[in-house]
């Protein structure tokens, strides 16, 4: 965590009242310094652009993050760690419920704004996806299985924090993209002898991966050894 | 398909040929226009801007892919159906690969029109992502599966897309793009009893998807059904 200066509070705080006020086209980067008693440069200072102080944490978020995915030991499952790194993202959202929702109805009604996110998106993915390949680089389409994998993480997210964002910040954001990030995990986890379902079932089905060639007597063996792994049934 | 006019064709031929020499940033749309012998008037019938020059048959492709879901049959498998619906966004790439991959190469280099890509694809996404949704209006997280399908297979097939224009558009762009569709029809397609694995192990893996509390002897019986319908092993 960065200590955040209150200079640069201080200009998040006046052009969110100014873009809400008079809307995000109107307020302009001299409204928002005169509105929070400092200099045009120490605006400049800050941030690089108006677009940049509507979304004053995504560079510490991409660096919470790659350092997140740098720290990652072998041993740690791939999916998992980039489904935890999307997480470190939701944290910067469900750390300030209010400005987030702020943010996400400005960002629906200024198309620069949206632009300015997809970019923004696209380097969580890319991250996310560099890392996958990297721990895939020596299966065969790991680029490939990393580019979709960081997809379908970063799609899920952003699925279950619209829903959050959408109720008004009401309710658990954690839990919403838990949900969608779990829908992803057992879609893309399974990679052994036996394999979780899409959640919706997850509580009465097995799934059961085998060669074609098996006989069936050895089939049924791997069926019953995974079933008495994951637990009997009831 | 609509036909193209000549006039608009020859901007982008201008366009092109003045980017290729003098960079993207250097070249106006007044050197443009001028190399073209039209007016600027005629420059903005055809591109609201500099940025759609470089892309301007993706509101067409876009229009295409819109066309092709709504004539969607209820039959249709649906994950099958948006990886038909990339395949038409291929086609517009295939179509003049020489372009394709000079543009991709300007596309890398200038951010405007990185920005510019994002949002273009960011559109397919969702026109996926809707018609996944309707499609799924009944299912428990029929929004979420939308969602995480349709990016995984934009995902996919710009990882096709990207392997063939890197390579100079050598080889065969559809293939490299089938093949990894096929890694995420795999993934999200089987919903039955029987369902395929991961394309790296097609030709030998039989995956079955049963009841926590199905009896032994139904499961053999799946599975011996689903290796029938399949063909059965040599």
């Amino acid at each position: 965590m960065t200590t955040k200066p209150p200079m640069r509070d201080a200009l998040v705080a006046a052009a969110f009242q100014l873009f809400l006020e008079r809307g995000y086209e109107a307020a302009t980067i001299d409204d928002i310094v005169a509105l929070a008693g400092v200099g045009r440069r120490s605006f400049f200072r800050y941030f690089p652009s108006k677009e940049d102080v509507v979304f004053p944490d995504h560079e510490r978020a991409l660096a919470d993050m790659t350092r997140f995915l740098e720290a990652s030991a072998d041993g740690d499952d791939p999916v998992a760690r980039v489904c935890d790194a999307a997480r470190l993202v939701l944290g910067m959202y469900a750390e300030n419920p209010t400005f987030s929702v702020q943010r996400y109805r400005l960002t629906k009604q200024v198309p620069g704004l949206r632009a300015y996110e997809l970019s923004v998106v696209w380097r969580y993915e890319r991250a996310l996806a560099d890392y996958l390949g990297a721990r895939y680089a020596d299966r065969p389409d790991g680029k490939l299985r990393a580019d979709v994998i960081a997809a379908a993480v970063v799609a899920a997210h952003n699925n279950g924090l619209r829903t959050w964002l959408r109720s008004g910040a009401e309710g658990d954001a954690g839990a919403a993209v838990d949900h969608a990030l779990e829908f992803v995990r057992a879609a893309w986890n399974g990679e052994g002898a036996t394999r979780q379902g899409p959640p919706e079932a997850e509580d009465d089905v097995v799934i059961v991966i085998t060669k074609r060639r098996t006989p069936m007597w050895r089939v049924v063996r791997e069926i019953e050894a995974g079933l008495a792994e994951e637990g009997s049934p009831t």
